[in-house]
């Protein structure tokens, strides 16, 4: 029953991308809260899931290549395990993002707190969202899930470019505050990067649904 | 003659991932000289560069397709082909840092010319070298040599860092050149990037050459 088999570990291939993709979600999410609310402890501990998340990346790759390597994957199936070696890269990379707000996080501590005019916070939940939903795209093969992910990376870049705008006429009117806006002003580029990893991954996972089914259908024209 | 056919096709697949590095390189090296030259003609030419790195993406990606759905790749060739599939990402990535390089470049051009106590030119040229030599190392198989791309990776995490503390001065003491010091550290940081591309790349090269070997010992001493 070689068949079970090769299922039963797609399936254990997905669970765990599955994980690391709430790992990376977490990872994110706690990363802003540690900013906003400069929680050192909790941006340590995001330090921590990303341990996790790069341990996670190596194991996902592993068994997907033990996959590849042991089975003949059918289009459709190959696919899928392409797609998850990228998404997992992506996710590793939301975990850099998360990685490089908590460090920031951290660093701010000496610093007093000031008042930004721009809001890191609901810019971080709809990062969180997009990952969020990508995920569950890819969990039920869903096209049109994946495609409200890259609407919303629009309007994540359009929140990006604000706080630049913004926060370059704090450094001018207030040198003194230079360094926490421009702290800011990298949190927000972290985030807007994040949005980019979910965005290929909702392209990957779209690619995947519809383009397999392409695929297929081409290949039983091209078969000769 | 299936396995001569398949071996044409994995040569053809590294040239067009060669063909694709030496644009990403290209891409980065002009990035820098049209901001430090303020060349508007030369950075609207790397966005056009981009465009053909992302078309050489799919198609590289495609081909890799091809071989791993109609060949069955013993394990040395299959860990190369997953290697390019990531390699193929990483040198795609560094094209979009050259484009936001390039970008800036263009929007700085309206703004006054300032010196900065920094050197963008020598930063770029370092990655410039770090992501030719992860592709001579994926040529030549060469792990050694991807080693010392790890190496240069910390000397420009330093030159990085070094821009930021410089720069963030600058601002404060001369805010109306907060423009312009914000976009020479957010340079700095896509430079960066992309030397952690470089970096990523060296180390699939590394675990291809290396990582292949382990396995393939590994694989003798399980087989039951």
């Amino acid at each position: 029953m070689p068949r079970i088999n090769f299922h039963q570990q797609l399936a254990a291939l997905k669970d765990k991308l599955l994980a690391m993709a709430a790992l990376s979600q977490q990872a994110l999410e706690l990363s802003v809260e540690a900013y906003v609310t400069r929680d050192v402890a909790l941006a340590s501990h995001v330090l921590e899931i990303e341990k996790a998340i790069n341990a996670a990346e190596t194991t996902v790759d592993e068994m997907a290549y033990e996959l590849l390597a042991k089975e003949q994957p059918m289009a459709v199936d190959l696919r899928f395990i392409l797609s998850v070696i990228k998404i997992n890269g992506d996710l590793e990379r939301i975990g850099d993002q998360a990685t490089g707000i908590a460090r920031r996080a951290i660093n701010l501590d000496v610093k007093p707190r000031i008042h930004l005019p721009i809001d890191i916070k609901d810019m971080g939940e709809k990062v969180g969202v997009m990952i969020r939903r990508a995920v569950q795209a890819l969990l039920e093969a869903d096209a049109k899930l994946g495609e409200s992910v890259l609407a919303m990376d629009d309007e994540i870049d359009r929140m990006n470019r604000a706080v630049q705008t913004e926060l370059i006429d704090v450094m001018q009117q207030t040198p003194s505050c230079s360094e926490q806006a421009l702290s800011a002003i990298i949190i927000s580029r972290n985030l807007e990067r994040a949005a980019d990893h979910a965005t290929n991954i909702a392209e990957d996972v779209i690619f995947w649904v519809r383009g397999s089914d392409v695929r297929h259908k081409l290949s039983l024209v091209e078969a000769d």
